[in-house]
């Protein structure tokens, strides 16, 4: 057996996230068919960096999976590319150590979010951005992001019902661009890890801060309550972006 | 009655072209759909600048309808806006004279086409953008579009079977930009009118002259031989777009 390390980009429109599940179409399970298929039948599981949810894209999810046979890697990338849906891309395939897991070993991830403000809403943009059509101040975004910098324990922006105990992660980076036709925001989040739905709720905490319903200064408060309902709401799924994972 | 004209962008993936028809939804009837429910079920026709086909999309078509009453721009544009489908976007809605016509009076139109030729195809321009996977000496595309410029019988770049008889147009513009990361090309065609399918058999041209199966000097003889057979092939219609729509 060997084991194999990929980057994969996907268009999580019509996935039902990327875990395999009793119901709807998921990226693991597709990838999985894919693999059997190459196999001869062989059924071979695949480990992601961690989940993604319905609606929501990659452009650098990385998984790994055990392979009956080694084989050469632009081969094997384009066998893997394009035997799997059209949805998804293979980006890139590795060989790597038994001891290379997708998901133990994450050192780093980064997630964007893009959010539509133009008017109307952009057709071609639908199922890729968030819609924003309310007054904005970019202003006050921009002077709340360093306040989510460093480590803290982020309680207040994780989903409630989330089994994971320890709500301490580490933000490296936190930026907002505007594209050229000032019609789209792109946030960018770099972290040891983030909790489930946080960078949805840092996108809709930001975004209400942007729209004067919460101070510019509002964010070392909500931390420190580590309450979900001191937070604003969760942004939409469809503007959101697993972008880049780095390992140890 | 009151006429109006109206700017207005749309998906084309799950259109079976703009023009009404007995088979598959097109953009015309959901417009005139649209138009019925805001004018209380009178019926109100649309009349675009010209068809798009299945799976090409709009960023400016214009159309023209007549309204039984008169609305503030903004709310007329607002309503046909949200009342449409999401894969329609009213971008703008003016009051015209009874004379304009949005076919009729057409001075100059503009197409723009992308080609993802990127490796692997990326998921999020399935839809939008035509695949190219071949090689490409980008050089010789550069040097063929000057040879269309002009004033020339385009019969070569007209797809058979079309029932128009002068097929004299003047092309105003031709140009191909490559995005920053080099995997997206990005035409652009400005001419008095375009001939059926022409735009993507310009670029079926000019990709076959990138890739080396045409000399990059073979546009004028293609142009003089009158014959559909001496060009190139038919790009897809998802790389397709009808940019701007300019009127006299």
């Amino acid at each position: 057996m060997v084991r194999y390390k990929a980057i994969i980009a996907y268009d999580g429109t019509n996935f039902n996230g990327f875990q395999k599940q009793p119901n709807g179409r998921t990226v693991q399970e597709e990838v999985e068919k894919t693999l059997q298929k190459m196999a001869n039948g062989k059924e071979i599981t695949v480990f992601g960096s961690g989940r993604t949810d319905a609606g929501v894209h990659a452009i650098g999810q990385v998984i790994h999976f055990d392979y009956p046979e080694e084989r050469p890697l632009e081969r094997m990338r384009f066998a893997l590319d394009t035997q799997s849906p059209e949805d998804i891309a293979v980006r890139q395939v590795e060989i790597v150590s038994e001891e290379f897991h997708a998901r133990y070993l994450v050192k780093e991830k980064t997630y964007q979010f893009r959010v539509d403000i133009g008017k109307p809403r952009s057709p071609f943009r639908r199922h890729y951005a968030s819609y924003y059509p309310y007054p904005l101040d970019l202003g006050k975004i921009q002077r709340a992001l360093p306040d989510l910098l460093g480590t803290h324990d982020f309680t207040s922006f994780c989903a409630s019902g989330s089994s994971i105990e320890d709500k301490v992660r580490t933000i490296y980076e936190a930026k907002m661009e505007v594209n050229e036709t000032k019609d789209e925001l792109l946030f960018t989040f770099r972290g040891n890890g983030f909790l489930y739905k946080m960078i949805r709720i840092l996108v809709g905490t930001l975004l209400k801060i942007g729209n004067g319903r919460l101070p510019e200064d509002s964010i070392p408060a909500i931390i420190a309550k580590k309450d979900r309902n001191a937070a604003g709401p969760t942004a939409h799924p469809e503007g959101l972006y697993l972008y880049e994972v780095k390992y140890e």
